[in-house]
């Protein structure tokens, strides 16, 4: 028995294989987010959450970003969508003997323009080189703190029901209430795939890697914020799975309400990839108590116009439909695996 | 211009590597412990300290431990030895795809009990699955707390002389202070070096993989460590050097009180290695206020018999220095790197 590529591409096949063998190891909580519980970050002592990611993204530059911007703010985001602000980060590189200076100077200024607009601190580092073929990873570990913005979006939901939770959480949603996604989805995912394979599409497309916490702290001053995800391996298909599975609720979301960019969503099918399993780095879904959703819209539209209400948690079924163009409904399913490999 | 093998391996290469390309980009510090002062652990909001490190240790299982025991005890005595508890941890694997299950459940196996022996909790992870060939490789980030024995140590230290900070510094000390080291060195590096080669030495050797919290925290309860590191990457003669070099002081050992098995000097001496410049990972060396020397050695013999007081600081000089068995001083220079590629 080996492990397979899909062992760590996101998506259930991932999920199988942490079940089978990694939680049974080493469960453990320190708060209320337990390890198995599969969130984007886990909280402890209280005030504080933990997340780690290492990043693999091949190429290690591409458009819009590189593996440096992409391990500030992919981790800063993880922290971000529980409701804590980016705090302090760690530094790990492994670097393949033999990797050019100049492009590990690039990512290096990545990292720091990344930081600073975050306002993250890197506190503490490590530094490997090896002769394995990997060009460079990069593991950036975050730890977040409860924000002011997290205590008035609790004390908003919690003025329309009961929200038995520390932090926002997966499995926070019920019934009835709005799902926003905060801008144009699939254009990471889709950069990464055309360096990767050349291909030769005449589009003009690059990653959307960006730090979310800058407006997310601005929709939980807003309030009403009930769960929370950045739709990174799996695309918006996962995130929108992993709420939904968690919260025991369905979703019914619109597909001419979801923001994908008409020439982005003719490149995807036209490689018969589902866009809406292609990763993104700078956008988050969530759900929103009905009554506060179009005001948490316009907040969100003041930074990315694209941002969308594209359709509402439901308790008349339990999946993921959408309800297509044309009028017929269809599930969506959890990706099984993240469509195009090392994608961050 | 290239990254090089010695960029990354510890000592006097690595520290210039860093001070050029990384620490310019993103110096930062959230207490009194920064980045650019390469100690083992940082300090954030008050009572905690974040430690990381990437394990690329090759081959990923070897005798007396492996890659999953390495990355818990390696990043918890990255928070011992400032005098953290080490309390959190996250973990992020990277694995090759077609990496063998049975290896990586070993590995599981071994990070399921070393983090029950440290008392650690792992609360957040990470997966990757990658073609390159790495076999595995393993992030750890440890959170610490500060502790009850942090205090009774610096208490008793402050009750001999000024201590102006709140961790165990690299920095932390002064003249006329004992040098401890907590058992036999060498053994770690000497045990991957040669696995990895194949090379045919009758000589029984295993990783001292160990988790010191559990002697350090005794050793604290004393008290009087002005300074203390994990000998780990450059091994005891890095360590003595960081030490010597960051508190201003000169330190004399003497060689025969240096403890490490015959065996295992005649070894590394046959392979043209200097022993004292070989990882270890489960042992520290500390300075400790001259009074409170013996004490502390005798709680740390409790644990392993061949603890000794090596030496003592000094103004007379400010290098390293070693009084041979045949009487001679000679300077123990800090090792351009660790003489075993990918030993941790």
């Amino acid at each position: 028995m080996i492990v397979r590529r899909e062992d760590g591409a996101g998506g259930k096949y991932m999920s199988e294989f942490l079940k089978k063998y990694v939680f049974p190891k080493i469960s453990s909580k320190a708060g209320e987010i337990a390890l198995e519980d599969m969130e984007d970050s886990a909280d402890f002592s209280e005030n504080f959450v933990l997340t780690t990611d290492s990043y693999t993204v091949k190429p290690p530059l591409f458009r819009g970003g590189s593996i440096g911007s992409l391990a500030v703010c992919g981790t800063a985001n993880d922290l971000a969508v529980v409701g804590a602000k980016p705090s302090y980060m760690s530094l790990s590189l492994i670097v393949q003997e033999g990797f050019e200076i100049e492009k590990l100077e690039r990512i290096m200024e990545d990292i720091s323009k990344a930081k600073d607009e975050v306002g993250v601190k890197v506190i503490t580092g490590d530094t490997k080189v090896v002769e394995a073929n990997i060009e460079i990873f990069i593991n950036t570990t975050g730890v977040g703190e409860r924000s002011e913005e997290l205590e008035e979006n609790l004390e908003a939901v919690r003025s329309y029901r009961e929200y038995p939770f520390r932090w926002i959480r997966d499995k926070g949603a019920k019934e009835g209430e709005a799902v926003i996604v905060s801008g144009n989805v699939a254009e990471h995912g889709l950069t990464i795939l055309l360096e990767r394979e050349s291909l030769n599409f005449e589009i003009d497309v690059s990653s959307d890697v960006y730090p979310v916490w800058k407006f997310v702290r601005k929709a939980l001053k807003v309030g009403g914020i009930t769960s929370m995800k950045d739709p990174t391996r799996g695309g918006l298909a996962n995130a929108l799975n992993e709420i939904a599975e968690k919260s025991g609720v369905g979703i019914l979301v619109e597909e001419e309400k979801i923001p994908i960019r008409e020439d982005v969503k003719f490149v995807c099918e036209t490689l018969g990839i589902d866009p809406l399993s292609m990763a993104n780095e700078g956008k988050v879904v969530m759900t929103v108590v009905k009554d506060l959703a179009d005001e948490v819209l316009q907040v969100l539209k003041k930074f990315d116009e694209n941002a969308e209400i594209i359709g509402y948690t439901t308790k008349e079924f339990s999946e993921v439909v959408m309800k297509t163009r044309i009028g017929t409904m269809k599930v969506v399913p959890p990706p099984v695996m993240d469509p195009v490999p090392r994608v961050c």
